[in-house]
């Protein structure tokens, strides 16, 4: 075993994993990207490499040179984590970082962690899903490239369940539109969701037709649904 | 600070957050539900009072016993720690505690985990979102309640990502049935996954037009696209 594709969830340390926290104790290189928060990297003991790849300009040559990254560290016989913002298969392009290992024969284990589709939303008090209110939930990106396998925003529209969306910040008066365009009340609540489970944690609240107007930061979390109105935070408390 | 709604992961100890780790070493009281694994109840210290509400009969009762037994346990000064099994928000009815602890004044925190909703396809090697091939997921319920408000499973046939299905192996025909009739694909991979993350695990692949045929036994985490027909996993380790 070389190297291991780890979910570091949504940004407080205390929210790794108990075996996330072992691998980066034990780890010989860490490489990690820009959505892993600054009290996880903390972990990273003194003397263990770190590699930043969240940086390089151009996405689709930085996931080629990163893929090759960890077959080249892999095949070294290092013990290799690679740190990925919440979890690898949520957006994480841990998929193709999996395929690129098997490809190459260089072993490897994939371990899940809190994404903030889920633990974003949790922060701010509201849940993705509730009783009489929602009994689904979908999370979708709102990063778009060109030729991309696409949503049908209408369609999401006439679900029934809550939206929640990632990276999508810029596109979210598009979005908006469509999903109003769709059939869903312009009136339905939202919640934006920036810096999530960190001490800079800010929530934003609008109702859908506002959306467009309404200022937010990227990146941030951007939840769709009656259940955006909902604030079931008493007290929290994040280490970082 | 009384009362802690700690997500408990999909079952593998090692999967538990830093947090709840701690949580449970510290607790008076650990207040669990069926779902919340073995080896993680097996971390609970000796002489630690453990309160099983996940075998009553009769779900709404139950849930409103819970949510009495919390506010009891908190007001009583207790260091109380609420298990459940995955995410506390993601139909873990975690929302509903929220709500009977702010009505009685009693202080509380919720704590997120890794729902089995992504950790499930995860260990059987599927990534919910992949690139040119799912840029969304839903997760939802099959299961369903007289009167409850319910998901529009055609629309979400046309949505264009993947399904993943919680509390639906009963109902499972139905819902292939209803997607289906939506216009999703006969042929659309499905993968159902039992007992994810511990040594019981086993993963059932199929074709949508089979589901409704093909053994599968409850509790199974359900995923339908084209995701489900990947199996990303050169090795696995868990420790329950």
């Amino acid at each position: 075993m070389t190297v291991w594709l780890v979910g570091a969830g949504p940004g407080d340390p205390d929210l790794l994993t108990v075996k996330a926290a072992r691998l980066i104790a034990e780890a010989d290189v860490v490489v990690h990207d820009a959505l892993v928060g600054d009290g996880v990297l903390a972990l990273v003991p003194p003397g263990v490499e770190l590699i930043d790849v969240g940086k390089r300009p151009g996405q689709v040559v930085a996931q080629d040179f990163t893929n090759q990254l960890l077959v080249d560290l892999g095949r070294a016989g290092k013990r290799v984590v690679r740190l990925k913002g919440g979890d690898p298969f949520v957006f994480g392009r841990g998929g193709e970082e999996a395929l690129a290992l098997l490809e190459a024969g260089v072993p490897f284990e994939i371990v899940p962690g809190i994404s903030s589709s889920t633990a974003a939303p949790l922060a701010a008090g509201v849940p993705v899903t509730h009783r009489g209110v929602a009994a689904a939930y979908t999370v979708v990106t709102g990063h778009r490239r060109e030729g991309e396998h696409d949503v049908d925003w209408r369609s999401l529209a006439n679900v029934g369940g809550t939206i929640v969306i990632l990276m999508g910040v810029s596109q979210r008066g598009l979005i908006a539109g469509e999903l109003i365009a769709g059939g869903l009340d312009p009136q339905t609540p939202v919640a934006a969701i920036r810096s999530a489970t960190t001490h800079r944690q800010t929530v934003v609240r609008c109702v859908l037709s506002e959306l467009a107007a309404t200022p937010i930061e990227s990146p941030a979390v951007i939840v769709i649904g009656p259940v955006a109105s909902l604030d079931l935070t008493p007290l929290q408390s994040y280490d970082s």
